[in-house]
Order: structure tokens, then sequence, then C-alpha cells
């Protein structure tokens, strides 16, 4: 067993050494240490459990307004760039065409946003926020606000943007 | 349009002022900067463009071994404790049940583990790695450590030593 802080694999949830219990066990693995020994020190690893708790704690937090991070990021670029088409939106936020034409069904049954013919080209749809649209952004903004109060609490305001500058590299392509 | 270097949004490999341009385009759209401010400040952004490259990578470097982040995982914990039931490793790791079968299935079929039938508690298998895998999980650590290099040249050594310890406290439960 070391003491590394970081022995852990690349998956959710996960104590380093942790008891496991459960009415299936056997004797021998009542109270069972995993040893996780050999997943250490992976950058990976430890991104994948931090991304594993934010997005729950976001999906938590806006459970009222029923708004996952991608649907947030979708009414965010659409809010600034109305009249943006699917394709535009597609490639500015890296979502498979698939899932985003999914995405947008969702929000549009919703009444969120509006798919409109565009003028100058038939074939592309503008998307546009309705207002109903925008009036339920100003009460999810809110609350994707207070998700990032929790992340602050979680992790520190001085960690959390010595985070935000580390991991700037990773972003740029 | 504002200075702040994390204006990006949650999802995947974006850049916050993207020229776009498409063959659909309409004239207004061709090198249209979106707009993604408002998606400004979160770390879960910058969490996830970090969790897509570093599994990219991963996937990539271990291309030849055909291993992903999650066979990984299952592979060097099962090595460290062999003969572990499919719900502990379950628990360990924090992978569904359903997803761990379909993982546990392909790497049996790749000769790389085996179940065995547990002498204490016959409902349960015990999971251990055959010569073949044990073999095979040396090349693949070898290869992990190569991906964990290219991690260090792109955010350097000191820095991933940083994230290593900013994150750790997301990854205690």
């Amino acid at each position: 067993m070391t003491d590394h802080d970081r022995s852990e694999p690349w998956s959710r949830t996960t104590k380093r050494r942790q008891n496991l219990s459960h009415s299936n066990s056997t004797t021998s693995e009542i109270a069972q240490i995993v040893e996780l020994d050999g997943l250490t020190a992976h950058l990976g690893y430890l991104i994948r459990r931090t991304q594993i708790w934010i997005f729950q704690d976001f999906i938590r937090t806006l459970a009222t307004v029923d708004i996952r991070p991608a649907q947030y990021s979708v009414l965010t670029v659409i809010d600034a760039n109305p009249g943006l088409t699917q394709m535009s939106l597609s490639k500015a936020l890296g979502i498979e065409r698939a899932r985003l034409v999914h995405l947008l069904d969702g929000l549009e049954s919703r009444r969120f946003l509006e798919r409109r013919s565009s003028n100058s080209d038939r074939r592309s749809h503008a998307l546009h926020l309705t207002a109903k649209g925008r009036s339920a952004l100003a009460d999810i903004r809110a609350l994707a606000q207070e998700h990032e109060q929790h992340v602050i609490e979680r992790v520190g305001r001085k960690n959390r943007q010595q985070l935000l500058r580390l991991l700037a590299c990773f972003a740029s392509g």
C-alpha cells in the first residue's frame, strides 16, 4: 500500500482505500481494501473525478430549471449571437451535429428558442431565443452562479483562479 | 467582446473567438466571430475541455494496444487485487454495473482476464488477469506513461504537480 494521494483510477466516485461490504460479499471481501496502486499520478483520473463532481453539482443546482451544462452553453451562445445558424453553433461549441439537433429540439419544445428560416439561405435556420427563453435564461444564470459558488466553496477562491490559469493550456486547441 | 480568458462554454474543442466559414453560411456568417460571453469563469468548462484533451491523447497514445481509460483502470485494479469480485470492482471504480459487465466482457473476449467461480460464494465471480493480460498490461503501462509524458509536455511538470494538488479536493468524495 503506497501513500500517494494520487493512487486513483480513471473513473468515478472512488475512494482509494474503500471499505467494501455488501450482502453478497464473501467474508474475505467484507471491509476489503481495494488497492488502486498503479493508477497513480494520472492527471486524467483527477480531471475526470473533478468533471463528475462539477457536472453533478451543476445538474443538482439547476434541477429546478431542468438545465444541464450543454443546454446552458447552447442558450448562452444563442443569446449572445442571435440569428446564429445551427452549423455555426455546432462549430463554436464543438458539439456534434446529431447531438446538437437533439439538444435544440428539446429546448425548442420548451419554447426557449426558435429556428427561423434564413432570408439569405433557406437551407439554414437562424437560431433565436424567445422572450420565454430569455426570461428563463435570467433564472438559469442566477443558478449557474450559485453552482460556481459551490465550486469556490469546495476548492477555494484563489485555488479556483489558479486552476483556471493552469487549465487554460488544454483549451487552446 | 470581453477580454476574459475564461469566456468559454462547457463543451468541446471550442475556440473563444472563432472564425466560421462554411459552404452553407450566409455572407454575414463568413468569418463570423461567435461571442461566448456569459460562459465566462466556469471551471466546469475548462475541466471538460481538459478531460477531452487528456482522453483523446490517452486513446491515441494507446491505440496500438486498443485500450481506453476505463479499460486501463479495470486492468490495473484487477492486477492489484486478484480475485476481486465484479461488485467490489464496480464500487471501487464507481463504474455502473451494466457498463462494467460490458467492459469485462470485452477484456475477457480478448483473454486478458477471466471470471472464476468463487468457492465461498457461487453467485459472485472472482476476477483474475490471465498471463496474457499481465503481459499486455506491461505494454499498456509503458504507453500510459508515454501519455502522461504528453500531459507534462502540454502543461509543464511543475504545473501538473500543482494541478494534482489542487484537484485532489474533488476526488475525496
